[in-house]
């Protein structure tokens, strides 16, 4: 645990299934242009309503990332 | 996105299982009596115990619904 | 339900599946050393990311349960 | 305890003379048109003042009720 | 100021033009079926956008109106 | 109801009965120097305890008044 | 920007018109006794309804001033 | 006023009769076993219902002490 | 409403007029460098003061937008 | 602990050096008109930039006194 | 990073010179009772002053520490 | 003052030694990439122990700066 900075970012992940799935979809994206990504708070949980049925779970997360030296 | 109003009610849904099982018996239970619904906001979740064990996810919800015109 | 006095303890509860199964852990480690727990309130989320994945879930709980007479 | 869904709703109370007799003055209003009250959760405490004397406390209250199966 | 009992409803109204409008909207739905509305809370503001402009001004609001005696 | 401009002062009123009590020795207080009160909202209780008992509780409130015109 | 302390009050503004407005007439009135006023924060809005329309914008501002120096 | 370290627990205390009277069955309950006892926070009060009546007053409250040296 | 992931960062618009102006010159700001702009979350109003009038409306706002599939 | 009553005030006190330095600044300046000072409650900490460092501490501070008895 | 459980004690430290001091004193005192400390969230900071001047830091701190296995 | 636009973004600065450093060595990272900072808020403060002591401060900040015109 040395003296690192980490910036946090805040994504909406999506998914048809699970809370967690959606958690991990917006980890999976981050992951594309991020690295050293170290941990994620859910913030918020919002479900998308279709035909009186639950379509998306909608979870907001704060994603947090070591900032590299330079 | 029409100049529609809203109305948002809150009840608690209660499952065996999980989390998502909860929000989606809330659903069912308010598509009994109100149409057009359109999201969920999930505010708080707990849980009932007996003999020191998880028996009930109590998931507390907004349920947000299109106001129809007269 | 009577008079009772009930006291809550905060634990976070961990697990590499699920958020209930963290939930789940955290109640099955109060109940070694705490008799007669009611209900768990469920305070925040938060993952630990190894590799840019999810690998623990680590949920916040608040554990009620009910002092007994002396 | 089985899979009940319980709703909310959101009253005012008032009394002139404690916080406890708004409550109970909330409760008996919604018991007029709701069965199976189960809970209330207190939100918020306000007081009306003329001549300068409290003359009303204004109790905000969520109340919570099983909704009966159809 | 005797000893009223009142509810709050929770809306969600839109207007294309200004944060005001939208509340002049929901109390305008809200008057259709509820007698004697008192006050306004509003609680969240937010916008929809459609190419690249807000297109719509959306505020949830609490209504708070006197609940009749029977 | 005018265009009128309201103040709110934060008091801590303390009492060693009852709550409603400690609200009201706020209120008296603060009607000593100002005129035209008009509300009061309860912020926060709390208590002191002496050998093990409560022996004041301890109140804090916001209280509204009218700025009259020059 | 020097070593200066600065004071907040606590007012609420009321307009029959716009938001804006209400704030408008809470700094005017603060005017009227304060010098050096720096910055308003906007903390509550709520409307007072008469023949179910409102009819008066009321914004809980908070209101930051230098205090000067002896 | 010397360098004391204060620990704070939480409890939930029970009255069929008044708010006061709750917490002073949490503050009575804490005495049994903790010594130096010096402050209560009330954090959050909910009543039980049952035939549609309020029946306890269950008063949620941290505890302040002060640790006492080794 | 597919599975997209969304971003929100956070902006504060300026304007001499009105609390919407503010927030649309945030909004054009985005849309120099971002695509797919979906939402805005209104977080907090402050105003500058000058000369004892407000002289500019700073609005606090998340937004919402599409990230694009690579 | 008699039945005092406390009033409460808010100020931003300014410090180039430390958090605790600006607090103390605030609580001098309003000692300059107010006797019997108890208590400071910390309620946010910003700081003031200039030339990519950070050149004052900005603290925001509640502070209690004793309301004397006339 | 195993599937420890963690529990959290809430704890007020006191220090008449820093913030930093207050939390580190709270510290110290835990670890005469408790392993395995692991982090410290900062909730409040407040201010004891005694002749116009702050005497101690009161800082309220959440400890994390490990639960071990039995 | 005029019509500019502000971006937050939201770091998680750590020192060994106090508060302060830590939001001046997230100022200073930020510097590294960004121009025109104007302010910091701080949003939390946490430690992190090892053998039992506090070894880093950890404070989240948001960072304001000035959007630059194209």
């Amino acid at each position: 645990m040395s003296n690192h900075i980490y910036k946090k970012i805040e994504l909406v992940g999506s998914s048809t299934t699970t809370i967690e799935d959606a958690v991990n979809n917006a980890v999976a994206k981050a992951a594309e242009s991020i690295r050293n990504i170290r941990w994620v708070e859910i913030l918020e949980t919002r479900c998308h309503v279709e035909e009186q049925k639950v379509t998306h779970w909608q979870v907001t997360v704060k994603i947090g990332f070591t900032l590299e030296d330079n």
